[in-house]
């Protein structure tokens, strides 16, 4: 079997659609949005490493990474489309990169300005993290812009890490308390041809887990991933965005080395995810307390915490996992998280964000704790912000949207797979042939997905949604194959009948309730289209949803038969069960469109009559 | 009208039936178990003073109401009964307090020998919470045995708390941080005739929430209800004991002195704890941050806060509330609580006790936050203990059974008014005539009473339970009236139909989900008799509940035909939802009974199909 590739999201023109727009979205809006706050907090200045002890805005040791996923972004709009102005302003920051970075290869804003006799003494303090998303960046804006300041600068930071970390070992720590730079250094070898970069990911990747080196704040390595050596890790445990992180580097490692221990390790932890510990958004990481993932089932929706960071992170390790195997349960994961716990992290204007991606509000909750301020429940955000302290979620949306044709096929040279469906043209180079790939669809408007192929004979292995059921060919592991000729069109109609669905039992959150989903796209209620006490509506089961436009958010409605209790004022709080209930009208709107119109209770689970 | 008297527990002997066995689970095992753990941990020998900086078992400052609360339920078992050993114990710790007491009346184990220079200088160091506590078992004490030794000692120290608190107001603050003292001197007031009692208590209730004085940890008033005026105060906040003990303070004091303002404020604030703020079992404070009341309709079953003290403490106001009017909301509450929250807080084998009482337990969710260390939840116990750091739960249940029959009746001197339905004899003086008032009953196994009164004639009026609705005659406020002649019987028979019960759309957590109850008693699923994930369960609405006897526990139980999903172990953690289900039968216990049987799934909401 030939070896899968990836097809760069640069060979793809995103058309038309629900992508296009979000696309124009971030280059018109969010791309500006997201440097203006980092400007206002300082993190753009911050690269001219001047800050004085006393000065306002005091760097933090991740503000390299925040600014650098920006850069990152960047890139990719500017490799679609030319835009001098960010150009210029990401130049600006890479000069002021080049300009502070040590004799020595080292760069971090923090460990320069804050505290320069510590680095590499603190586990805790992201340094390698910084590393590895300007890394990311360098790579990114190489090959969008040609220049090479950025990349070359990092990777004589690289070689000092190497330098440090795997030959003189005069390093306090041995991994890295936060990962990223496993797969960054992936990314740089695959940039630069240079192999030492990938034997230095394979060597954190490896040491990981194999002495305890805990962080300062937490008792164990279960928090970083440090609990076991990667290969003997098959429960997804801790900081959920640091495990996806580290299951993309370990990924990569198995995909360039094939190495079948950490394949399968890769395997178990991605099927631990989507069988345990996923919201059906496909977020994850449920609880706050270490914005971590905790055991299997624990799907709160009030207490979701599905950071944007790791529904994003998870949505990478499954899309690299199609390179390792085509199989349906990544790409029906990425199409998950993209549609639904991703999407609701960027509001529709496009310029606030959610850290946090709650799958039920119920604002008076949040207030409990009035008397009291000592050990104070956490309750997720229920409306986004522009900028956070912690702010590594808003320019992760800034680096994800302009690239999200990465997710859509990959190719053996054979076979070309089609994972995701967007109105699209897409170039691919095979040897000396070029095929052209048209996608035409309203996806996930509706479900007719025509795919025309063009420039030579191919085989085509298209993604069977696993939501959808009136599909009736074969498939292979959810792909349906076809030999297609130059010219040939393939036609599918997925069937977005609304559909209630289910949690197992365990997930103890969701029983004797049902999520609607629409294709792969999950719908909640809020109380501005229904009135306050959402889990008091039960929706009609046997009833006909109507699908239509959302007069004031203008995104698509569903709107079913339901029933309500009579609102009695006067009835005492516990009385005998009563089934007289009156008629009303459900109006349910797309998960990711939620809390746009200020704050007020949603619900992903309702109860069904 | 003429004034409403309690008839106190001491006329009434309690002949068969529950109360009895627990009366008698309490006397021979409860009361030693409580006295063993306190000696173990120090508390019995702290009142010789001794202890040294150094020593193990350095006292709490809330130690002495401990074991005053120990005393006081002493006292009530040995005027039903004498106990000799018991009131050698007692003697011995009472000794103690005399010998050690101040030469100025002040008594406080901690603030003699831990903090001797900080006497009144900090609100929350319940010093007059424990002087309160010494007050009560003090009358106690003197009422049962005859003896004045506890009650000279506790008249001194209330004479100088009068003299620094009052007079030369020389104190650090000038209401106490955790209410108490405010009903113990009334309780004085009653044994001594003393009116100086009476006035230090309503000058404390006066002075409250008159201007800040806020505690050391906390932000506001509204931890301990000094954020307004008592009058002034129509909602239930902060932690939920000191609110109760209050609020039967300020109940004491209108009924006492007739204060119509005063009055009004127990009204409101007793309906909006049971229209807002109370578990279906009686239990209130929903909040473990504070152990505390929150807002309006947060009654989360998983993490119910819900102190034993706090359900108990809501019954002695409820029961305070009958002397100022006949109304069987406040009876209702009295029997809501005793049959579910308050008996919950007792093992079966009456050695261990429950702090928290939940009504949902799901374990694994307990173990969420494994990874980490920091800001984890804070989940109720899932056992009881034996006794706690904080140990003011105990020793409130050793003091509360034995005296549990000053619950079942209030007279006017024309009028019996019967609240509480218990297999006993009680003799009752009315002027020269002395009424016998016998009731035949095995309520609440069923729900037949008989009432017969010999002595004399009287007009009797009896509670209608509110959950009752087979009773077809008149009544007022949930009373019927009769004029009944010496030797004359009423018979009701309560129909104890099982009966689902929902709560109001606003309680979100209850949504969609159904109680059980039959009579006053809430019945509880465990999955030690049903199995894992209780939430997957659907009792069937329509099938009949079958009544019976638990075959291990020794209590009742019922059995329901129910419906399960099949345990699919392939399933995918979210499908299309499916419809098919498995019969099933579902086993339900007595809420007071659970967690009997080791650690296991538990819960008080049930879905029905």
């Amino acid at each position: 079997m030939k070896k899968i590739k990836s097809v760069n999201y640069s060979d793809t023109v995103i058309t038309g659609g629900l992508w296009k727009e979000k696309q124009k979205m971030l280059r018109d809006t969010t791309v500006y949005a997201v440097y203006d706050r980092f400007k206002d907090t300082g993190r753009i200045d911050a690269f001219k490493c001047d800050w004085k002890e006393g000065q306002p805005n005091k760097p933090h040791y991740f503000w390299d990474s925040d600014v650098a996923k920006w850069i990152e972004g960047v890139a990719y709009l500017t490799k679609l489309k030319k835009e001098p102005k960010l150009e210029a302003m990401a130049d600006e920051i890479i000069d002021n990169i080049e300009k502070n970075q040590g004799e020595d290869g080292y760069f971090n804003i923090y460990f320069t300005v804050v505290a320069p006799d510590k680095r590499f003494s603190d586990r805790d303090c992201h340094e390698l993290y910084c590393a590895g998303h300007l890394m990311e960046a360098a790579a990114a804006y190489y090959e969008a812009t040609g220049k090479r300041k950025l990349l070359d600068a990092m990777c004589r930071y690289a070689d000092y890490i190497e330098k440090r970390f795997k030959i003189d070992k005069d390093t306090a720590f041995t991994t890295p308390g936060h990962e990223e730079i496993e797969l960054a250094l992936v990314r740089l070898y695959d940039c630069t041809g240079e192999k030492r970069y990938l034997e230095l990911s394979e060597f954190f990747i490896d040491q990981r887990g194999q002495k305890e080196e805990a962080l300062n704040n937490w008792s164990h390595g279960l928090y970083n991933q440090s609990h076991k050596p990667v290969r003997e890790q098959f429960e997804a445990e801790g900081h959920a965005v640091r495990a996806v992180y580290l299951y993309c580097g370990m990924a990569d490692i198995a995909y360039k080395t094939g190495d079948k221990a950490l394949k399968k390790a890769c395997e178990r932890l991605f099927d631990d995810i989507i069988s345990k510990k996923m919201y059906i958004t496909g977020g994850i990481g449920s609880s706050s307390c270490g914005e971590a993932f905790t055991v299997a089932y624990d799907l709160s929706n009030l207490l979701a915490y599905t950071e944007s960071c790791a529904a994003l992170g998870l949505a990478l390790f499954a899309n690299r996992m199609l390179r390792l195997d085509a199989d349906s349960r990544y790409s029906d994961t990425v199409e998950r998280i993209l549609y639904n716990g991703f999407l609701s992290s960027v509001s529709l204007d496009g310029k606030s964000f959610f850290y946090e991606n709650p799958l039920e509000i119920i604002p008076y909750l949040h207030t409990r704790d009035k008397s009291n301020q000592n050990r104070t429940m956490h309750w997720p955000q229920m409306q986004r912000s522009e900028v956070f302290s912690c702010s590594c979620c808003p320019p992760n949306i800034v680096r994800f949207i302009p690239s999200i044709a990465n997710m859509m096929y990959t190719d053996d040279g054979k076979t070309l797979y089609v994972h995701q469906f967007m109105q699209s043209r897409t170039t691919l180079s095979r040897g000396n042939k070029t095929l052209k790939i048209e996608q035409k669809t309203r996806y996930p408007e509706n479900g007719r997905v025509s795919i025309t192929v063009t420039g030579g004979d191919t085989r085509l292995a298209v993604r069977i949604p696993g939501w959808c059921e009136n599909y009736t060919g074969d498939t292979v592991k959810g792909y349906a194959y076809f030999d297609v000729k130059d010219g040939d069109t393939l036609t599918f109609d997925f069937s977005m009948k609304v559909k209630f669905i289910e949690a197992r039992p365990e997930a103890v959150f969701d029983c004797g309730r049902y999520a609607v989903m629409r294709g792969p796209v999950v719908y909640c209620m809020e109380s501005v289209d229904n009135g306050p006490c959402l889990r008091d509506i039960r929706i009609d089961g046997g009833a006909r949803f109507k699908y239509g436009k959302h007069a004031s958010l203008g995104v698509p409605q569903l709107t079913v038969r339901a029933y309500r209790r009579e609102n009695d004022e006067k009835a005492p709080l516990y009385s005998v069960k009563h089934d007289s209930l009156r008629e009303t009208e459900a109006v349910l709107i797309p998960y990711y469109a939620f809390a746009n119109r200020g704050e007020c209770e949603m619900q992903v689970w309702h109860f069904v009559k």
